[in-house]
């Protein structure tokens, strides 16, 4: 399955969640079998490439894509979860959204100093979150030198901002237009 | 790996979320890259016995071992989501928890008449989450004859309430004590 064949599987939803946002929805890419393990394959082999030690998934859709990546890896999953979730002290980050404010924690325990952490998740936009993630990793102690996600929006210029913060960006595809 | 190894991996944190509560905690297990890559061999060796063609996570924890046992069977993964999260219309239920209410939506249109789904979660206590899950599987027209979990907690019965709702139940392993 091409790259190309992976991105006609994206569904793209009009005004969600809010009027003039296109949605680009991967549910009906993770419903198609082989579309999903295809992505997770080559998500995979960047992970590896980048010789990752922990895979990181953002809550919550990228624990699909970033266990599903760490399973096939026999990597340790970090899971970067929302405020509350965890049962024990953890370490967390306020960051801003487009609209407000959000959080997100760990158990800095789950980390290893100077650990080689690839972030998975499965959007990159503004690039906002993903670079909460990162800063709260490396707060814990870990390297984070990758971050993989099945699409890209560059119109948005997250990758750009990610890499002003040391950090390499993949991404399987990319939507212009937003 | 054995599974009483695997069962050595996971944490119990008492008092969480409610005192009195001993919360048993998967984090530390999936931050053990051999012990969540032969959780999810396991989870998936079950669900291919059982001739699962779809897989469906429960939104948060279920969405890491769901989405790595699609991926490793190559099969379709439908996500459980909480409300407002998916961009199209979707079919939802409502259900009582300990303390509330909650609720659980689907796109309808990712399910196929007839189509055999397994239910992935990472732990079963009263089983209210997981019976709403099928119920609402079943709604959208799918045939739900197994629930597979990481963890039982018998004490609660929760197995017991899927088998009275025609559901094959298996789980890794249980813990008694609550």
């Amino acid at each position: 399955m091409t790259l190309e064949e992976l991105k006609a599987l994206v569904r793209t939803v009009p005004d969600f969640p809010a009027p003039g946002i296109l949605f680009r929805d991967l549910t009906t890419l993770i419903s198609d079998g082989e579309g999903f393990a295809e992505t997770v394959r080559a998500l995979s082999e960047r992970a590896e490439a980048a010789d990752s030690e922990l895979i990181a998934g953002i809550e919550a859709r990228g624990f699909i894509f970033g266990a599903a990546v760490a399973a096939r890896l026999r990597l340790p999953f970090l899971p970067v979860r929302k405020p509350g979730k965890l049962p024990v002290p953890t370490i967390g980050i306020d960051y801003a959204l487009e609209y407000g404010r959000d959080r997100l924690e760990i158990d800095p325990d789950r980390v290893r100093d100077g650990q080689r952490a690839t972030i998975v998740d499965d959007l990159i936009a503004t690039g906002g979150t993903a670079l909460a993630a990162a800063e709260l990793l490396r707060l814990a102690g870990a390297a984070v030198s990758h971050a993989l996600f099945v699409i890209d929006l560059p119109d948005l210029f997250g990758a750009e901002r990610l890499r002003g913060a040391g950090i390499t960006v993949e991404a399987l595809m990319d939507f212009h237009g937003h």
